[in-house]
């Protein structure tokens, strides 16, 4: 069985693209006839929605398709239409399976010992019920919270371990409060740091054939002085760096997530890529999409000095 | 409206209980004639499964009915039988509150921004689709982890005070590697120290009639040291006291989390209770489980002094 990392490298070197498409479904975003659809008819109004939200979905996926490494649904967008919705997700994901994409789970899950294996089991392995084993969404990877440490994560460590999944720890994100907790100085590093050693601990035993773990890191292109300084000091740890496009990051700002042949990280967009029919320039939002996550694409490529 | 702490202090006073029932359905450890309906028979695995979990669940709710506060679903070992199992979620959430308790979702989210904001309308409020406001799952309150900052944790905040609701933001949890994190030393305090001060602040606006806030704090009977230190040092902020029984706590490891009114703090045992019928001394599981809540309420009260 492949280890993900090798996986996610020679989807990188297949597609030649370090994209992640984020698909964070807003209902109050999606293309008008679509937002209508889910508004006004009959039944269920979370059923609509959640069958909408499905539809984007896969839309966004035929059209990034060629041009990404893997797609990170976000679970809330799809929790928020209830049953309907994680009916929804198990869609977005086997679809993008089919389309050839990894597909990383943005749940942040985090709990201890054995409600940690029941969530791995839901979302990275198979329910038992008698004798049925039954996967139902079955992602690629999941992000995971640290806060609760190994006892937290390991569970969701040893599940992506058994099924050649990866594991995504949260390590320095992308948001503004970010430094609250994770900038606190302890001794002479600073909390994500001593987070940093710890992940990489985690991901000592699951080195592929690349050089990189099954256990990646969340590192935000918001933060490059810090993304530099964890690529040194956790060499063997694949990054999904957020944090590109609408949250204010760059390619150059990504750059130092990665190593000289190209690989050791995938940079998120969201709204950037599946919402970009809203800056005009294409009435197709799907091709609005596309061109969206070609530019991308391209555009880190070039920061990276890969050829196109 | 009322305020979230004020409608827990009424519960505890109602019932002269602290006792938080943690629903964690594991279906392996169901009594065996639900895991063998479970198991065995026609349709949908995962279908029969949750249908299966929703009924324990509302045996375990009438039986404790009388003698707990409030009830904590784990979303972990509903999420597990996917869209059936988030239905079955909702049943346990509704028929808990039908049955008058209060209806804690442990479910230990934590997200940015817009994501926080799903995710607060999921499990705090209510789904918009065109004209329909529909409350899915509505808990009174929900678990929320911090890792992120006050990002991650301010639109629950808000979620929850629109509606008289709460929030249980995770301090220091009750698992051993905890430390890891939470215990890191920052100057002359650790890390869940500096934590339980960003968790005063951020509940310091929304504060009930009777001295505590909508915003908590999850902290461990495992801990009784920290526990005490925190009472003093958030004296504004109730605490949900997981490690009760199957994880080693005592009622005198979680006593210094109440205050001299008997108020302040309440403390959840899940195994220890919904599985009680595992320890024989009654074969019918939901009096097992009675007896069991209603011995951890009167040893709670005697160890924080309070009359039976």
């Amino acid at each position: 069985m492949k280890n993900f990392a090798d996986r996610l490298a020679d989807a990188i070197e297949a597609k030649n693209s370090r994209v992640v498409v984020g698909i964070d479904p807003r209902l109050g975003r999606l293309p008008p006839a679509l937002r209508e659809r889910a508004a006004a008819g009959g039944g269920d109004p979370l059923e609509r929605a959640a069958e909408v939200v499905a539809e984007f979905a896969r839309g966004i996926i035929d059209a990034v398709a060629h041009a990404a490494a893997a797609v990170k649904p976000q679970a809330a967008f799809y929790e928020l239409f209830a049953a309907a919705g994680w009916r929804a997700l198990a869609d977005t994901a086997a679809y993008a399976r089919e389309r050839g994409l990894l597909v990383i789970g943005d749940v942040k899950r985090g709990d201890i010992g054995s409600t940690a294996e029941a969530y791995a089991q839901a979302l990275l392995g198979e329910t038992r019920v008698g004798d049925a084993q039954i996967a139902s969404l079955a992602f690629d990877a999941v992000t995971v919270n640290p806060y609760l440490g190994s006892d937290g994560v390991r569970p969701f460590i040893d599940a992506a371990a058994a099924r050649g999944k990866g594991v995504f720890v949260l390590v320095k994100t992308s948001n503004r409060s970010s430094r609250e907790l994770q900038d606190l100085p302890v001794g002479d590093a600073l909390v994500f740091e001593r987070l940093a050693d710890l992940v990489s601990e985690w991901g000592a035993g699951l080195i592929g054939e690349r050089g990189y773990s099954a256990v990646g890191a969340v590192v935000g292109a918001t933060h490059p002085d810090a993304l530099a300084a964890l690529r040194r000091r956790m060499p063997h740890t694949p990054f999904l760096i957020p944090g590109y496009g609408a949250q204010g990051g760059g390619a150059a700002d990504a750059a130092p997530g990665f190593d000289d042949r190209g690989l050791g990280a995938v940079v998120n967009s969201s709204r950037g890529i599946i919402f970009a029919y809203e800056r005009g320039g294409d009435d197709d939002w799907r091709a609005a999409a596309a061109a969206a996550a070609e530019r991308m694409r391209d555009d880190i490529n070039r920061a990276i000095g890969v050829g196109s």
